[in-house]
């Protein structure tokens, strides 16, 4: 049951998990009731861009608190282990905060829109004008994130 | 971009999707500060458990709200997909809502953790007895969950 765990300390390797990691896990409150929901994200230079549908959950609640928490895993491979289940789990995570913005600028909107594709290893701009549209792109400016590398 | 998504109808399915899963993401909130952290769990009769450290930010935050929320996925595939990225990832994922106990019955935490270890094969009772003093088991009531399948 015990966890082995070690603090990721160097920026790189935190920003590395970032640019590994499919899917990102957001975590958001309204009056102290959180919500966590899995997204496709992109990631660039200190910012998180994810697309949502222009009404729903996600942005009603960003609007009535910004204050985020995101949590990404990458690298898990399950490692057969002296441990009393005979496997255990080794991935290294990030934890983040940061405050949610919607794009409203249709410029960054579109820059937004090229981090998140880009990270999924598509080209600048390869995307349906219709989708786009109907699109919201929020940016999650990041306050604080930590790395951890789990190691059974 | 678009998503095909599809609700999870039966109660059977969202249990075998958490069943299944190996790691939970589990959102606390305090003052509307939200906080998303990976969790090993066992699932059993309409409650999660799961193990912590006795003194730490989770108990912290449950201490001052027991509100909860979860994310578990199982399942995941990457999958070719006539999509602009070329690839899709399928997965069934469930989200719920809950209130987080701290277990205080030493009978009740035992069970506890017989649940925590048969969700990953383990036998019952096959765990330390340093590690089972030295740990926290939390139970999550389930008050509300639904589960979706991403098919692209």
């Amino acid at each position: 049951m015990r966890k082995h765990k070690r603090e990721i300390k160097s920026r790189e390797e935190v920003e590395e998990v970032l640019a590994a990691a499919r899917v990102m896990r957001l975590a958001l409150s309204v009056d102290d009731r959180p919500y966590v929901v899995p997204l496709n994200f992109g990631y660039n230079a200190g910012a998180i861009y994810f697309h949502c549908a222009k009404e729903g959950r996600k942005l009603d609640m960003i609007r009535l608190n910004p204050q985020v928490s995101f949590e990404v895993e990458s690298d898990v491979a399950i490692i057969e282990a002296d441990a009393p289940c005979g496997w255990t789990t080794h991935f290294r995570s990030v934890i983040g905060f940061g405050k949610a913005v919607t794009v409203e600028d249709e410029a960054e909107k579109l820059r937004g829109m090229d981090v998140l594709m880009a990270h999924h290893g598509a080209a600048k701009g390869e995307y349906d004008k219709h989708n786009f549209d109907h699109a919201a792109i929020v940016r999650v400016d990041i306050e604080e994130m930590t790395g951890k590398k789990y190691l059974g």
